[in-house]
């Protein structure tokens, strides 16, 4: 099963759109799971098994992992392996390197840690992102126009035919025929979500930044649906995983997540 | 000490400019070296034990250590550990992302692995960098021009006030005035290593795609030398790594590294 085609049916299944990140700050678990053997683990496990029928993915942030030095590895593979087999996992790393170089992240990522998709840096241009695009059951995640302050840097620079992301947004869609190329866009930029959904009309756009980056939950989806509803993933990390810091901290994610998908929903102009 | 100094008394200790790139692909060891307990660990100690000498930094390729699954890390951190500690480490991962997450980065690469510089993509702006252009003592080199095709995608494109990789010369110099950031300017592009070199004076470049990916040592030198002579890394990877397949290939790498060390210096204005 391609990637677009597990998502859909996860989207379906649990009428959602939801993605949740996975960014397990250690310093920000509630005091009962840092006594646990091994805090992240538990918390992740806890996240996924309180969540799972209310999410389209799970997106897993390499950082967070890393940051755990050598049982960031072992920590990853595990929460990987206790998320359910019907829910894709998107490993936001980030990556982007000459061929030989992303040929092996494209092992580390996504046959050894056998993610369905990976967040891409698009700056070293196509041949940083074909040993990505050629696994075509796999997908990938462009970094498009992102949430942060440091976008108006690069990303929302003019170019001779307009702003730096619509072109990252073009080359998505004429270097992918088959559509396995997605892109990120912040929902901190609505007014830039329409243009883009407009260059892209049949692609994935994933949407980090409601919730604790300040997005716009509504306007983001009515600008980024496609012509079906559908077509987007809204992201939300610490809203959900920090949603209380004592026992109940699941029980609240599970509770934070379903508003959020509701609210998502409510959005739709139609849904599946 | 600060990576610029630490830099600085490598590259006059051994006389070099010349840094090795640490990608030690499974796939080319020695036949030799493949029956080891962990090859590639053994490989790297063998490089740095023949060269260490003749280098001014090491930049390991941490894409080369994630495909190794879940022996990387360690064979990684074992590899950092057998560089001699006067020579400075150039973590090569090409990380961006947004301040939260980039502070994990910092973490993993500078703190649990201890590498004195990072390289790091500049897509998404000056958040995503200030992480860890603030660790004063670190080093960070940004991506600005790189050596491979696909930058004529976004790289070389024009803004503007120049193309985009011109911007963020200018950017480095702007974010940081303490002098530790450096940038990436791939080889095979000498007449855009002088418009770098004519932006930012006095901040090191990183220079890869010598050999393997063809770039012109001669031309690079000249066009990105500082005033002084210095302020330059040439990297090689490829070319030094796998200079021979048999069981001389340590001593067939020393003997290229040295040759290049050499050409490097050959082409100075003044050596230091």
């Amino acid at each position: 099963m391609t990637f677009p085609e597990k998502l859909n049916k996860a989207v379906a299944r649990n009428n959602s759109l939801l993605c949740i990140g996975l960014d397990p700050d250690q310093d920000k678990l509630p005091a009962g799971v840092r006594t646990r053997d091994n805090p992240v683990l538990y918390f992740n496990q806890q996240i996924i098994d309180a969540t799972a029928d209310l999410v389209c993915a799970y997106k897993p942030n390499f950082a967070f992992f890393g940051s755990l030095g050598e049982a960031g590895w072992p920590t990853l593979k595990a929460t990987l392996e206790h998320i359910p087999a019907s829910i894709p996992v998107i490993l936001d790393a980030k990556v982007g390197d000459i061929g030989s170089t992303a040929e092996h992240y494209a092992r580390m990522f996504l046959d050894e840690l056998g993610a369905d998709a990976l967040t891409v840096n698009p700056y070293m241009g196509q041949d940083a992102v074909e040993p990505f695009l050629k696994r075509r059951e796999k997908g990938i995640f462009l970094l498009c126009l992102t949430s942060n302050k440091g976008a108006d840097d690069f990303e929302k620079q003019h170019l001779e035919d307009g702003p730096l992301y619509q072109r990252v947004a073009r080359k998505a869609r004429e270097w992918s025929p088959a559509g396995n190329c997605g892109l990120v866009v912040g929902a901190t930029q609505p007014e830039a979500i329409q243009d883009i959904r407009a260059l892209v009309p049949d692609r994935p756009l994933l949407v980090p930044g409601v919730g604790a980056q300040g997005g716009d939950l509504e306007t983001a989806v009515a600008s980024g649906q496609d012509a079906c509803g559908g077509g987007i993933l809204i992201n939300a990390s610490r809203a959900v995983l920090y949603a209380a810091a004592d026992a109940n901290f699941a029980a609240a994610a599970r509770q934070v997540a379903d508003q959020l998908r509701q609210q998502i929903n409510a959005c739709r102009t139609s849904s599946d």
